[in-house]
């Protein structure tokens, strides 16, 4: 059996709490003989700077381009509020999904039927909920320059950020959505702001010509970014695979895991494009949720998201999808008990810890 | 009685047939003497674009200029997706923002209790919401230089969009948004991406700079536009006053609006700076819908947010709150009646077109 090169970045708030689980089922997983792992841990994010001043160390950069795939937990809080912008523990993060190019940022929006009323939706409107938004992770306004403040003087500054976007940038990310979409419901929504931003233009003008030239058996529909906020709160069933740029994709992608009622649920992976010497791409996994500083160090959080990131990583890094269906059915297994952390509760239901929510989905197993 | 001087530019879609309605009120009120008109009108967006080859017109940008108020149905759809970037109907309202420096838009997200069944969010969450989005209007992203497609040859193309602020005009929606939070719940929460980009920072500095300099008596949070995205379908009665940036405004208010179940019935306004020397300021007010291609021509768009609209005019730009009030009394009491358009109606109402809600709406009068 393969043994998988795996890098954990617990990083700040929650994220240690919820990877202490991770490390139990990935414990269990080994005695079982199901799968063998090579484990590495380090730091990033606020806790990075705090021991070595930076928000991911050199040390640490090198471990994630060794690895085999690379586990996050979440980064950043008010602690690291008033750092310099250049070691701000999302800045480890972002060098993160750079400098191992993960363009491609797959978040699934899954409403689990059991946890349908844990929404702030209508239960019609959201059970049943099946959307996957590709976002595009490695270009767009995160990473164009010039990025910079400038002193007019007077008391007056001038901030610039820069959305760049290139033809193979959108190409290269509407494929993957074209792919998945055929894996999937066949339909892609591509989202931009063509009638104000001329990346918009150019986003919409590449995807249609993909699509006609490659794709045409997939259904395309184009929705701009303000309307497809309205429509996802509105009729968010009518969606199946949502294509859209970075920043786009940060908020359209929060506001689908919201409407799930299921976000400390929701894993996501960051994928690279496969190397053709060796047949590997590049791969972080992360929970959809955030650091949490609010909950931290209280052992509530959820650590399912998390977990889920473990399953996501076996399917797609590791090609183990047996195994990754077995730990999502162990999921499914502690919810249908009733078992739930506090962010899923709901009447009737158990309110369990991390550590016990975690021992649970092991006990399952 | 002084005589307003105002413009109306019906636009595309569903614009002219609300903005008929609008006009059957102000005959009203002027029988009634309640305000007096010297009502022009004229084109914008798609039809100024087929008529003129602009999306609006040198004329037209002269008469809303000299207006005492502007107000405006919706611009755009697809009959005019493939014209060149500079004519596309969009321009004609981005043009109107810029030249009459309406850099305020003020979005107010009420749901009203008749409708929250209309909401597709549970009846708690949204019952008795009353948020107002104040969005920057005429700077970041949607103005900034430069704004262009590159040629690079071999089949790629770069496209570029610039978000740039300045401490001045951050400071003076600030200043906006806070004044209004004086007469509502005494509470903003900004909203930008500081984690991320510049302008964000730059933000962030210059809001909290003004709170602290000339606003402590308000409460003053921040939040990261995706986590507010999230928050706003979450919980969204935490919020009173939401200021923001033009690109994260566009968005935000969209959702916000859609919370409410109550689109349809929701206008803005766009305000210019007073002018210290007339005491007037210029404004544009609208509804918060767009201009909805597929309904337009069939009779049964909902006229209530234009005619909001008017009476924001009444209220803002004419100093007649008693004559707002009361149009705005006479849409509770049609409501109250149980007359609803298509879209807010539900289960035991009586479902009216365009003509007979701004007909009934008259008669309440
Ligand atoms: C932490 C932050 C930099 C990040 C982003 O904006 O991309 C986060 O919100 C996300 O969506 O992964
Ligand atoms: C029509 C369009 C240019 C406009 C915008 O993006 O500002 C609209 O969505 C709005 O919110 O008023």
């Amino acid at each position: 059996m393969a043994t998988h090169k795996l890098l954990l970045l617990a990083g700040d708030g929650i994220g240690p709490e919820v990877m202490a689980e991770v490390k139990r089922v990935a414990q269990w997983l080994e005695q079982a003989g199901l799968a063998s792992f090579a484990l590495e841990e380090d730091l990033v994010g606020g806790c990075a700077y705090d021991a070595h001043g930076a928000a991911i160390s050199e040390d640490a950069m090198a471990r994630a381009k060794a690895a085999d795939a690379v586990l996050l937990g979440a980064v950043g809080g008010p602690k690291w509020d008033g750092v310099p912008y250049e070691v701000r523990p999302e800045a480890g993060l972002l060098r993160l999904r750079k400098d191992l190019q993960l363009f491609a940022n797959l978040r699934p929006a899954i409403c689990y039927p059991a946890l349908a009323d844990a929404s702030s939706l209508k239960r019609d409107v959201v059970e049943g909920l099946d959307i996957l938004i590709v976002r595009e992770l490695t270009g767009g306004v995160y990473f164009g320059e010039p990025k910079t403040i400038i002193d007019l003087g007077n008391g007056q500054k001038r901030a610039i950020d820069t959305q760049v976007y290139d033809t193979y940038e959108i190409e290269r990310i509407a494929s993957v959505a074209f792919e998945l979409a055929r894996t999937r419901r066949n339909k892609v929504t591509s989202s931009e702001k063509h009638n104000v931003m001329r990346s918009g233009v150019l986003w919409k003008e590449v995807v249609t010509a993909l699509h006609d030239r490659a794709y045409k058996d997939v259904e395309l529909e184009h929705n701009l970014a303000d309307s497809l906020a309205m429509q996802l709160v509105r009729r968010p069933k009518q969606f199946d695979v949502i294509v859209t740029d970075n920043l786009f994709g940060d908020i359209l992608s929060d506001i689908a895991a919201m409407l799930t009622g299921s976000l400390g649920m929701l894993p996501s992976a960051s994928l690279g494009a496969v190397d053709p010497a060796t047949g590997k791409r590049a791969a972080l996994y992360e929970p959809v949720h955030g650091s949490a500083p609010d909950i931290a160090g209280k052992g509530i959080a959820n650590p399912i998201a998390m977990i889920g990131s473990l399953a996501m990583a076996l399917r797609y890094s590791f090609n183990q999808g047996d195994v990754a269906d077995r730990i999502e059915q162990a999921i499914a297994g502690v919810l249908a008990s009733g078992k739930r952390t506090g962010d899923i509760a709901s009447p009737g239901t158990e309110t369990v810890g991390t550590q016990e929510m975690g021992k649970a989905i092991v006990a399952e197993l």
